[in-house]
């Protein structure tokens, strides 16, 4: 097993009303302003700004807003919010929404403190300190709420990178699975699609890290029985409640212990697509990616790929692990193919370059320019 | 699924040569002295305390030293570490050792602020704050290094009491597996039940809160795989460290989440016992107590008894997982009754009051004094 370090400092406040615990939290950490970052305004039909204002107000809070992050969320709109957040002399900021909103916050937050924090992006500098960072969670999915990554993408240049730190845990994420339970099914089952995705990325590396590869499946299992459960019973609470937090588990660290960091060349693969398409959600997108990615990784790891098909899927074999895995998305929904969002085998070399620019990738297997079509191609 | 908190700072350092990082660590959180509290002196023979020394002198961290923490730690010795606290004017506390040693320093680091710890064990003063807290874990457990509980006896009073409080938990904990390759089997054996029992205390709490639940049935199986894999191969590294993690994610609150803060009524039946023999271990105690405990408790929450016969055990239902149990604990070494420790049918009326001194007991069911001498005599 591979020496590791864990740290995750973040606190979890979950359930239905954890919402009226967000001020006092605030206030507690002793900070008086913050800069409210939101989306596109489904939080204020969900319940969820409504209820976070009113926690700010009872605990005597202020705060200024920033509405219009959008999905992909772009370097643009965090340079708006980290001028505000000086301009209005905030003390801490507060993310209202899914994982689009939480990334931008993490890097208005840590932007606040440098000159360009896409510099960070670009591997030219560090970060060391940002603003104390508070969420309330609309949309699980990314696992943001509970880690210290974010993914901003840059338009003019079509970069859709990541950056992680230290100093970009939230202090407390509110989680209040209620608030989810008249999402679109689309997002739900994009967000399902995402954090399964995230849980492969670390366990594909996997050989012999018992403790975390078993947690891994009993949370890969948790999501796919989970979502299908909602797709009968869009109202089932217990099974949102599952899901919702088994999308946070994914990526909060523990399922990652010894797992070498992941392998996360799927992720950039997408990274690839969506940043040349923005409006593929990155969910559809590794929907997409990950069965491709698998069929073409499988021999480079073979007993876990066995493992894994075994113990998700209860299939013989990776192949046939893949069979279900796209029959199981396309129940729900999701495309499975980059076909049928009408990208075609022209475009795969262009994806492919975009994809390298952020440098080599991949554990299971270093990828060339030259791997990373061949796995489009099986995505076709 | 119930509404939770879940908040755990503790940043572990996992892995061979992880003690070269403690100096660092204690010196970036600006400490210069430091109370060494340790056990009875097989850590000199293991090397975690020349490590732990080495890395202190290269970082420049002064340290005095305390021997002699017992296992089944005891209220005098606290007071004794206090009071050299004081004296030395030490400004963290650094434990090096097992549970034991490390809940005394838990004990040491509150109590430094207090007129006298033992009021936190009665219920009657709160924790508000406590000497910063590292360690470097030499027996894998209790978890101790990453959570913020602490067990100790009161002696002349033959109780053996808990606390908890945020400020306990352990700001680094370094955990090196090597370090524990040649413990004698019959610790790692006490080490393996005790955190097992850890896992079953929340699990047999739950009825739908299916991340944890698959969680800990995860953390079940690698404890016992794992532990059968060290009594056949030694000295096999992996299946070392995967216990050791597994025995730190049994009782760090990971597994726990949503879990109603779980049952704890083997533990405090199991303190009843060693409150009177302190010369039982504590995992030897849990190892007897556990089986009766389930066998009269399985018709309170037979769906939850059933699913852990058939996901851990490979059982139709939990007697007959009760057997498998009992079976395996055997060849492991460990006694099962009662009666192997020469305790017989004339105790169990002053374990039971003794037990239920600590107040009223149990999630499950709640449990009458009659009911913990029903399970005793289970468990003869």
């Amino acid at each position: 097993m591979e020496n590791f370090k864990f740290w995750n400092p973040t606190k979890i406040i979950f359930g239905k009303g954890a919402i009226r615990e967000l001020g006092p939290a605030i206030k507690k950490h002793g900070h008086k302003k913050v800069l409210l970052l939101a989306g596109q305004g489904s939080s204020k039909k969900n319940g969820a700004y409504d209820g976070a204002v009113k926690s700010l107000q009872a605990a005597g809070i202020k705060w200024v807003e920033l509405w219009g992050v959008q999905p992909n969320p772009v370097l643009t709109k965090v340079y708006e919010a980290i001028k505000l957040a000086h301009a209005e002399k905030v003390d801490a900021v507060l993310a209202v929404g899914g994982g689009s909103v939480i990334d931008s916050a993490k890097s208005v937050a840590a932007g606040f403190y440098l000159s360009d924090i896409w510099e960070v992006f670009e591997g030219r500098v560090e970060i060391k300190r940002a603003l104390p960072l508070f969420t309330v969670l609309t949309l699980s999915a990314t696992a943001s709420e509970m880690n210290q990554w974010a993914v901003l993408t840059k338009a003019d240049e079509k970069k859709k990178w990541a950056i992680g730190a230290d100093a970009l845990f939230p202090l407390v994420s509110i989680v209040d699975p209620s608030v989810q339970m008249r999402l679109p099914w689309e997002q739900t089952v994009n967000g399902a699609i995402d954090a399964l995705s995230h849980v492969m990325e670390n366990y594909f590396v996997g050989t012999d890290q018992e403790v975390s590869m078993a947690v891994c499946e009993s949370l890969m299992r948790t999501i796919i029985t989970m979502t299908d459960r909602l797709q009968a019973h869009p109202r089932d609470y217990n099974a949102r409640a599952s899901l919702v937090w088994a999308a946070t588990m994914a990526h909060n660290g523990v399922s990652a212990v010894a797992l070498k960091g992941g392998d996360w060349s799927a992720h950039k693969i997408e990274h690839g697509i969506s940043a040349i398409h923005p409006e593929v959600a990155h969910g559809t997108g590794l929907g997409i990616v990950f069965p491709a990615w698998i069929l073409y990784l499988r021999k480079y790891n073979p007993k876990t790929f066995s493992r894994w098909a075994k113990q998700v899927w209860g299939a013989r074999n990776a192949e046939s692990a893949v069979k279900k895995m796209r029959t199981i998305y396309s129940k729900w929904g999701a495309p499975v193919s980059l076909s049928e969002l009408g990208i075609g085998s022209k475009e795969l070399k262009t994806i492919a370059n975009n994809a390298f620019r952020m440098g080599s990738m991949g554990v299971v297997k270093k990828l060339t320019r030259k791997d990373i079509e061949k796995i489009l191609k099986l995505a076709l």
